[in-house]
């Protein structure tokens, strides 16, 4: 009998990989926070041996999801300023407030608030934009998540930054502190086409190239985005991307609606990775991103759920099962974007857009064990014909009973172990007077 | 001091009449199963005593949802056969199971599974069509819930009836054996124009009339019923339903998708109420009901998740939200169906359509305590800076802790308190081993 940290006994395991595989009675066997074997329960319970073994009769053990697209610290502005257009959204409510408030200790804050939320909805991974950065990974660091953290650039002055020069000393400055930390990572986060020059575009491109991070930026969010970028540019933002040289396995593109055919085998060509943000597309009315016709290209898309001020949730489980249903209605066919699909994209194909597909994303021998729990026993989600299919068209957040990122156990049966909920919530009532001060309706 | 049953004090109470209201710090008094007075907790507690008072620092309080199109037993075929188009759908997996299986216990046993699901959602009526609806009918009776039972009519034999002459027969009798019925009530409930002949239709149309019922129908699911509706009878299906004498303010009509210009004004002139199921159109890959158009006209849209089979949950928050976020992705406007409209549509559009308005549907003296309490306490809807909106785009189902039906407690802290949970668990796994064997994927 080997002895090892910690095993998880399940009724069923989805790993991911292969694609569409469903194990019943099968059991995890953790050592030194990594995956050390996936087999039989029988037969695991023959081989290994660990003071901490869980039994989940009625759970399904899958990847975390990877929320590949959000502005964590924006959960302070959640439900804000509902019901009201993009622009008049952002100009009236959400600059105005971010201008005021908009610190170290909003961020950290806030992207408490926001990791508290993921971790009790089964997010073991989040890609982040937003200011202060430092704050963010700090947050990530302290409560056990894992975090692809976004230097952030964008040209125009801030209270992290003054100009596209101290975004990018400061961004550095970030990607040194946390090169080889076991569960942070950074990309460069230039925010969006209209907000970032050529010139930085193109040196923060170099830089990305030198030291192999992502790019992460907001691309063709809605159909004023373009039209405005005819006018300034006389490029569609996909178009002037590729001429800068930002197109790459590298970039990870968020949202990317109103697409055209041309654009469709750029993407292809280049190998560009997607971020579907359904329910905030739909929240703010700005698009659709055409899963269908990505797919048949074998575009690499993952999905987020964007910031809690324009979705208003940070529920990857939520946001996957929109992506499958608006998939399904925009190309008048139920076959589109099958639940395997679905899955995968909430997982594995976000590990990839980021570059860490060796470490997390799947359920497999040696990657992290970054793993979570959801339990098919409740009404809700019986009779249990397909768990897979149950887990994407019937379970809700609620029913994820536990997490852990590199095998730390960070939800336990719904309770947060590193986070003290209680707290978050007085910081996030205390912020709501400061933010609400700022921004009346 | 007055002594009444019973008494709700809450931190917000948002009765959905008038439009958009929300109080803080108020209070419901109950007595007899119906709202005795609504006011402020300041005031309540000089008036009122009860033996039974609920404090819910960090509740809403909510007049109960109203789930206005289900198929309540189908919930027993939950993910049976998903990802599939819906005539393979229907003619592969749906119809052999229900050939093959659909009795009065399977309708009793799948009904109880629904309402312990709608219960523990919020949902306070729920407006059903399946065969065998005594089945349905008993469920609700012995659980508590309020239903609009549908007198199903369909031209072709089944388990239930053997001609159109039965469906009648049968429906009229359970019309007269409900028609005094403190929390149910009937509605004629013809499958789809194309399997109900003319002649069934017009007699059911008059029968209706004479009876004061509704007329509950499916109604331009997808294009391909439109197609073959041309085919067949040279007209559209609402053209012939017009010809027919069947558009009316009792007309329910769901689904509603495909709709052509001169439609919208026909809808409008009867006085048409619709029904709206996002979640399913979307699934199914049906089409797109035009909710914005039709809010222009001032029409009674109520939202309905349909069965579970293929939605696939009855999830009515979930399924609100779903809705609003459409209507503003198709109408590219986040002003579009706003968090107060949403809410509305899923509570008292519901009760309009069904004609018992006057009993429930919104939080006002003298309907019936039909009252749900959803705690915005949850770090996922934190922090609250407009309850409504929170409810609308960030709570979740589990959010919800007690259910009030006629002023009777049937959902306490989220346990149910006339249903054992286990039992209808027990039931379901009996019946997915039948339903299991019939439909092999």
């Amino acid at each position: 009998m080997q002895e090892v940290d910690q095993i998880i006994h399940a009724r069923w395991l989805i790993p991911v990989e292969p694609d569409d595989s469903i194990f019943e009675h099968y059991s995890i066997v953790i050592h030194q926070g990594i995956i050390l074997d996936i087999l039989a329960t029988q037969k695991c319970i023959k081989k290994y041996h660990s003071a901490i073994e869980h039994h989940f009769s009625d759970h399904a053990l899958l990847p975390g999801f990877i929320n590949t697209h959000t502005h964590a610290a924006m959960s302070l502005m959640r439900g804000v300023a509902d019901d009201i257009p993009l622009m008049e959204w952002l100009t009236k409510y959400i600059w105005p407030a971010e201008t005021q408030c908009v610190n170290y200790n909003f961020v950290k804050e806030g992207t408490e608030l926001a990791i508290a939320e993921m971790l009790r909805g089964g997010t073991t991974t989040f890609n982040d934009m937003y200011f202060f950065p430092d704050a963010a990974a700090r947050a990530a660091e302290q409560t056990g998540i894992r975090a692809c953290v976004g230097l952030i650039v964008i040209d125009f002055p801030s209270a992290w930054a003054k100009d596209g020069n101290e975004y990018l000393q400061k961004g550095l400055k970030l990607y040194e502190q946390y090169r080889h930390h076991p569960h942070i990572s950074t990309a460069f986060a230039p925010h969006a086409p209209y907000t970032v020059s050529d010139e930085l575009l193109t040196r923060l491109c170099s830089l990305a190239e030198e030291l192999e991070i992502p790019v992460h930026i907001h691309l063709h969010e809605t159909s004023d985005e373009i039209q405005q970028a005819l006018a300034d540019t006389g490029m569609r933002p996909v178009a002037r991307l590729e001429k800068l040289g930002l197109l790459s396995p590298s970039l990870v593109a968020v949202h990317m609606t109103q697409l055209e055919d041309d654009e469709f085998e750029l993407l292809q060509r280049y190998g560009v990775n997607i971020v579907h943000c359904p329910e905030s597309n739909m929240k703010l009315g700005s698009g659709f991103c055409p899963v269908s016709q990505l797919l048949d290209k074998q575009l690499n898309i993952a999905i987020g759920t964007d910031g809690a001020a324009s979705n208003n949730d940070l529920d990857m489980l939520g946001e996957l099962q929109t992506a499958a249903l608006l998939a399904k209605a925009l190309s008048s066919n139920a076959s589109v974007m099958p639940a395997g699909t679905a899955l995968k994209m909430a997982t594995l194909n976000g590990a990839k857009a980021l570059g860490i597909d060796h470490i997390t994303g799947s359920l497999k021998k040696g990657k992290a064990a970054d793993i979570i729990a959801i339990d098919l026993g409740a009404i809700e989600t019986q009779p249990v014909y397909h768990p897979l299919s149950q887990i994407v068209y019937s379970a809700g957040r609620e029913q994820i009973t536990d997490v852990w990122v590199q095998g730390r156990h960070l939800l336990k049966n719904r309770k947060l172990t590193t986070i003290d909920q209680e707290k978050v919530k007085q910081q996030a009532l205390k912020w709501k007077e400061v933010i609400g001060g700022s921004v009346k309706r």
